[in-house]
């Protein structure tokens, strides 16, 4: 679980730094709403999984699985815009971290 | 949607200051660890279900669903603990609010 | 106590629905980085100080400064790019509010 | 600054889950009310100064001073009460970072 919280955190430190760094001084399509909306909810999510993990409730296994949906489409997403590479492998990893977290019993 | 956010805001308020006021100076089961941490799950889930219809991402509905979950959990486990009337209260109708929430198309 | 959690909570509410709906929709200025990065910073340290005063800790009163100063700053620039009522007015509200409580003892 | 938001999210890591795993299972003067709120003020302090410095907003500083504030505090009380040493170590190289981090121009 340790693993997990660590890439959970990275993304979110990885995506909320990029979209309030990277996107805004890019600006164009690094500002659409459905980009840039999808990189706040990939932090958030990426926040309250780790925060879940932390604070030992079980339920943590429902908010990885979220984390991990999340996580996936944003790494496509920022893949699609390109040069955005870091946020591709932050959230790829955190992806692969919460779908084994979020199925194990 | 604002009335769901609504919900999410005042059961994240009043699952917090009953759990880090009642609970703590109450003591006994009132801060055995399956409660508290459900209490402080539910918290926190009810924040960032408010903050993802905010933000306006379409994956409310997932954050709504498990929204509904825990609150429903945290509920009966006021409910059984008693002398939380207002948790009670506010988690069940934050519950039903959420799952209208991620039915909707 | 509780109405300014309730200020602070409606403030972060506006701040973060318009940075996320109408800044991102409106685009040209409304997503410089200086003025978005002050509406995320308003939003959040709005959420932190709500956080604070519901866990009861004496702390309070330095978030409220804080949030008091930013959200001054972020009624400003609000008013300077026009267009922004709602910001504006629930960050002065907030602002005063957050002011009355840092000077309580 | 990476390395003060390193330390920001360690020490919020370290103060959760110390508060909701040892404290809740100790019991006793883990859990009253004076020292667990600490914990969860400092917890939030850190995730937020974290958040401010990730989203670039200059007010970061102000944060900081505030982080480096409680972390000393939560420290301390740590020391105080015993078997939390990696609480205190977490908070006191916060404390140091932060307190840095406030003073730089």
């Amino acid at each position: 679980m340790t693993s997990c919280i660590e890439d959970c955190l990275a993304c979110y430190r990885t995506c909320l730094s990029s979209a309030m760094g990277h996107c805004l001084e890019a600006g164009g399509k690094h500002v659409e709403k459905g980009h840039f909306t999808l990189m706040m909810a990939c932090a958030e999510i990426c926040r309250t999984s780790a925060h879940f993990m932390l604070i030992g409730t079980p339920h943590h296994r429902h908010t990885c699985a979220e984390c991990a949906e999340i996580c996936a489409e944003c790494a496509d997403d920022c893949e699609r815009l390109g040069g955005m590479d870091d946020c591709v492998e932050a959230c790829r990893r955190c992806a692969e971290s919460c779908r084994r977290m979020a199925s194990t019993h």
